[in-house]
């Protein structure tokens, strides 16, 4: 028994995808299925590609716009969810990258060890450092937190 | 950069990790923090266990009661989380352990490939045959979905 993946649903694939780029996620393979009018589309690390097939990858879901012109359901989130949890190479180096794309740092790494950030869709993804927590340093050690995560 | 976990809320952990085990998840460490009444119990897979720290694990956050008796959160679910998804051995065994101890099997593996079924606390979980689909096989072929997942 093999944990496969977990599944998010996306309303806005191309930049749920930019988003999990910028943490250094990349797509890995894409199914369409035009019956369903969904698209699946799976994304791993570099570090957990060289894993193979025992790795854990993210699916993201795109249900397609309706033919007939019905907005697409807006997709609420729920607490029974918490997050996934990343360990990144240095912590600064990605909320920088995030932060210079716009993505709001919701709990910045003011201990030099964990951060979380959100999603488009408001799925929370935990940072946490490699090893030992990087000295603290700014502008993350004064950095107020912003909403829930 | 690697896929750590998927942490999700659990108002029973208990019955949680019954579940999970049903499953074939086990404990494999946990963290009583006695300050910010919370546990974390991390479960994962034999197999995946044989990875080492390269698998992904599901993280159970269980939040203490209050002391002071105000009732605990309950958790509700939100669409943008959709599942995590297990390759197991045998689809129809798996369904028939986790059907014997009384958890509902949502989706059924009607096609000897696929089922859902959900955590006491309303978390989806997708369970795929490893290698070829099995043959159609009764109970299942015939049973009706239940529910959503």
């Amino acid at each position: 028994m093999h944990y496969l993946h977990t599944m998010i649903r996306v309303s806005d694939p191309d930049a749920t995808i930019a988003f999990f780029r910028l943490l250094g996620l990349e797509e890995v393979r894409r199914i369409e299925n035009e019956a369903g009018r969904f698209t699946l589309i799976f994304l791993a690390t570099a570090e957990d590609q060289k894993i193979g097939d025992r790795r854990a990858e993210v699916e993201l879901t795109y249900n397609w716009p309706a033919e007939d012109g019905i907005p697409p359901e807006t997709y609420g989130s729920g607490r029974n969810f918490g997050h996934l949890a990343y360990r990144v190479d240095n912590i600064y180096d990605s909320c920088q990258r995030l932060m210079d794309a716009g993505v709001t740092i919701n709990r910045p790494p003011r201990d030099g060890n964990m951060a979380f950030v959100k999603t488009p869709d408001g799925i929370s993804i935990e940072l946490l450092q490699a090893g030992a927590a990087l000295a603290p340093a700014e502008p993350w050690a004064s950095m107020p937190n912003t909403g829930s995560w």
